[in-house]
């Protein structure tokens, strides 16, 4: 007599999820999103960032509060540190982005997951920013981001799961290709 | 009889910003830095992101406080809205790399700001996350950044400022330019 496994649950939707890339298929209007930020200067480096509205799936859309997030320079750069600097949150965004795609990828893929960690590093040669040698590039040489994965799965289907987190993911591909910004001033 | 003008403060410390590009052109290395966070997978697409340490100036370095930032995908997404998701992330980066570029570059030179605020839109189409259209990039198709900025300088003026915090700006860099990303699994 076999004993029934307990369902997977990694705590997301795939068939919501799926379900949209259906219904997407046929309305391609309703896949054009627009995510929004409004930064408001605080004092010297600080700054506040508050997300409240995007628009998506044919209309306005709204987060189920404002959220608000701080950022400054560290003490060293003779700033206050009232929140991380604008460089770690690109590192926020792509541990963010890669580990939602690994929880809904393994959930799709019927891989419990127990624990996911990752840490990421990034290098910087500051002389970019200080414009003290035009040669170095302003923003990272490179990052790293070394997963720690406890799931029922071997080793060959993390590493699966997470190189389908890499290609599917939003932030990982900002970063690693360029994107068009303008900035104006009104 | 002149009025001595009262002196520009933006609340950031030029002279220690130039004292440090100053001592970072005989000490190299001193110039090298590596930014890191940790991200830790909740439940569904939610995960919690710590920063707390650094490197740079030839040393470990620690932020006042362990920040935590949380990311999740919106309720419409079948998920909890715990947070902004981890492209709204990438908004608050650029927003709060260029508003710091703004004051500092305001103090050099010599210019009162008042008041700075940014809104920042991105247009993503999500075919391309939902791995619905392999034409369709997963990223943002671009980002618009317009400031509203009063202070005592003339709109010349405030067009230069916001073009040179563009020009030294990391996150500015990081977004417009390719950059290298390596993810494992230990």
């Amino acid at each position: 007599m076999s004993v029934a496994n307990p369902p997977v649950d990694n705590g997301v939707n795939v068939e919501a999820l799926l379900g949209a890339r259906a219904a997407l298929a046929d309305t391609p209007d309703a896949a054009q999103f627009q995510w929004r930020a409004t930064t408001t200067w605080v004092r010297g480096t600080h700054s506040q960032s508050s997300i409240e509205t995007f628009y998506g799936f044919g209309e306005e859309q709204q987060h189920r509060t404002t959220f608000t997030h701080d950022a400054d320079h560290p003490l060293l750069f003779a700033s206050e540190d009232n929140g991380i600097t604008p460089v770690e949150y690109v590192l926020v965004a792509l541990g963010s982005c890669l580990t939602a795609g690994v929880a809904a990828i393994a959930q799709q893929r019927q891989i419990q997951l127990r624990s996911v960690s990752a840490t990421i590093e990034a290098e910087m040669d500051i002389h970019g920013i200080l414009g003290a040698d035009p040669e170095v590039r302003n923003g990272f040489s490179g990052i790293r981001v070394s997963y720690q994965i406890d799931a029922d799965a071997n080793q060959a289907d993390i590493e699966a799961l997470l190189a389908q987190s890499q290609k599917r993911s939003a932030v990982y591909d900002i970063i690693t290709n360029p994107t068009n910004v303008t900035v104006q001033v009104n």
